[in-house]
């Protein structure tokens, strides 16, 4: 059987609202960047193939209910790019992915600076390929509104399209820096893309030579159809936020057969879902872990989560019964919630724990043994190559994971025991792709 | 008397035309992170203030005469901001100034980059705000041409004036993290910059903290009459290539005289004109130096050094006199170099020998003795308040100004002994700046 893939999803403080409350985790943690070296090297120590930054440009803005927004751990912290290549100096194996949206970037800028982060760290440098779908980015950027969807995605497959073309700038060998003759590079081996396209024009040729991984590793998270064909075309991984093993299936499915239709196979393609993982040595210490998180969710921070749906419910007592929302228009976006929540005879406070926890990730709380089960399960019935981990809360739940749960896998032969090659892509075990203008 | 301030630049492998071919010159050296780990840690072994990296977004594309952009050290080097934040964590004290353009970037982008870099390096950061004039940068962001000279500097003040409002978004103690009662921020130390102007809107708050030193350092280096407006209005230090200590106390004094209209001392602003020294144990020894860097000029990198006004000479025999241009267009844009080289009797090889070495940098050429002395002059002189370190060839150059030059500077009393504080703004002696939102 093939060996799984892990990820460390490392932003913030970690992923659990409750999360920053908890004893252990540092205050000062989300702009420190020993944090994030510990973190990386625990991420090492456990043979992770990578960490991993989310990212967004904007702050979330909308105080709802009043008083929510300055208690919620905020996304104020390292911006990302920056922070790997402090990171990279650290460490020596784990591969380093960040995300950069495709919306207000430039596709010759974005080229550049993962080039760079893949020669810094000798080969280890990933971009995460997004959209910035908010209206408080777009305000950040010129804009009162964002792109419609169309367009957004549009623009992305044009952007990686165009990324993809500047690191094929130069061959590989392009550079002689033959010091006696005087010729520092062979312009045969230079290449100059010369895009004209529907959003973008850029010349070319890119200010980095070709890296290590012949081109960072592109990382994909759409669902959507076109989102899905961006990752057919180009992703060598995909990230997804699955937590049924059958629609799991069916996505890693769908996904894998959109790949022929690239000349690509379905080993190019890694798909790793998000899972938080909630470890203890028996089940009821893991249950009591979890716990102590729901306790430390703050009622505001709670309704926060439920608000879209419901409406502001902070006056009503929070271990009373689940009000029928006054205005009648919300009242059908509140219809699957408030039926989940009659059925189970829910209080306000069960409502908002149940929807607070992992941020629309499959949590799942056990012992080492239970989730490795689980891990091998979705393996085997092909619904993920590996996983995506998405601690509750950092370093804590990073050491548990892999002092617990790494041991176990690798005790069922399921996870390497030590890094195979030098570089990410190595590692992952994908080939290195030809540059457009190889000779075939 | 003050201590003059030491910059050291350190783009590519030095900035002689020759210094590439030098036998002590790393061939892979543009793309090796560990070669600037190296010169950095020697600038910091020298007390250097600051390392700083200039940038440029494109490759030089004219290959005029045919045959010389091959042979030229070409910009393809790391992207500076991905480059310093590694090298901040292999250092302790030096600054880390990288440029960045202000026309094909978004002012949140880099608020938010130099900010993450400000607290990677725990305040060693700066900026330098340059604009983008060239037609192959244009060409790399889906224009034709560059953007004419009043736009791009009426777009910089503005770009200027929207990232100094986003450093202010959080007073340096608003981020309470009280896990007690579950206040994450005061709310009343967030502030929202909702910038409405010519060229930019921008709401805010940035996604970082307010950083170790306040802000990061400013850099402006145009020598213009807008460029010294900015530098004016917001610079802690300027960067510039004067030659002559006539009109480099000229451009200090207009520099200085300007600070007061935006309610700033002449201290607050930190001038460091450019200087390539060579240095030797004797003068004999440093010209020796020189020539041999002269010899390792390629004859066609020399010819492109003159090509703009004399056109291509490359037909010519080198060790012939320098002809009239054979368009008369061109020989008016010649006439300054050839009366020059009619009165020195020079031939074509001597003419693109005295345009090619220190790329419009005063190249100093003598003992460790004889180039302290005209650092001390031009300091004594209020020309200078100290000086930005280009070097001709890398590591051989630094290493040479550092153990020869940085001694006798020393033994002076005109530069430091040990660093000062632990910020580069400490180290500096400058000021932190207060925030918009103080109150007074």
């Amino acid at each position: 059987m093939k060996k799984i893939k892990l990820g460390l999803s490392m932003r913030q403080l970690g992923y659990h609202a409750g999360g920053w409350r908890h004893p252990d985790v540092p205050s000062g943690g989300a702009m420190d960047i020993d944090f994030y070296v510990r973190l990386a090297r625990t991420a090492e120590r456990g043979l992770f193939d990578l960490v991993f930054l989310a990212d967004g440009v904007a702050l979330r803005q909308r105080d709802e209910p009043a008083g929510s927004l300055c208690r919620a751990n905020q996304n104020v912290e390292l911006e990302p790019l920056t922070m790997l290549s402090a990171v990279a100096m650290m460490t020596k194996h784990v591969g380093l992915i960040a995300t950069a949206s495709t919306t207000y970037n430039e596709p010759y800028h974005i080229a550049r600076k993962f080039g760079s982060l893949d020669h810094i760290s000798r080969g280890r440098a990933g971009w995460n390929v997004v959209t910035s779908w908010s209206e408080a980015e777009a305000r950040n950027f010129n804009r009162e509104h964002h792109l419609d969807y169309d367009t957004r995605y549009d623009r992305a497959a044009e952007f990686v399209e165009v990324v993809k073309g500047l690191w094929d700038s130069w061959d590989a060998d392009a550079f002689v820096h033959d010091k006696e003759s005087g010729l520092f590079f062979d312009p045969a081996k230079m290449h100059v893309l010369d895009h004209k396209g529907k959003h973008f024009q850029v010349r070319g040729p890119l200010t980095v030579a070709r890296t290590p991984q012949g081109r960072p590793i592109l990382v994909q998270a759409g669902a959507s159809d076109q989102g899905q064909e961006i990752a057919a075309a180009s992703a060598d991984i995909v990230f997804t936020a699955q937590t049924d093993i059958a629609a799991a299936r069916d996505y890693y499915a769908s996904v894998k057969d959109r790949l022929q239709r690239y000349g690509r196979e379905p080993d190019d393609v890694l798909m790793l879902p998000g899972l938080l993982p909630i470890v203890g040595r028996t089940q009821a210490e893991a249950e009591a872990k979890f716990q102590q998180l729901q306790d430390l969710i703050h009622p505001l921070v709670g309704l926060s989560q439920v608000y879209g749906p419901m409406g502001d419910l902070s006056s009503y007592p929070l271990d009373g019964p689940v009000p029928d929302p006054v205005d009648p228009e919300m009242r059908s976006r509140a219809a699957v919630l408030l039926e989940h929540a009659r059925r189970n005879n829910m209080t306000i406070r069960q409502l908002y724990l149940a929807a607070s926890s992992g941020r629309g990730h499959r949590t799942v709380i056990g012992t080492p043994a239970m989730i490795a089960d689980t891990m091998q399960e979705w393996v085997e019935a092909k619904a993920a190559d590996g996983f995506n981990i998405v601690p509750s809360h950092m370093p804590v739940a990073v050491d548990d994971f892999v002092d617990l749960v790494v041991p176990e896998l690798q005790r069922r032969g399921l996870f390497r025991t030590e890094y195979e090659g030098r570089t990410l892509r190595e590692n992952l075990g994908l080939r290195i792709p030809a540059s457009r203008y190889a000779s075939r």
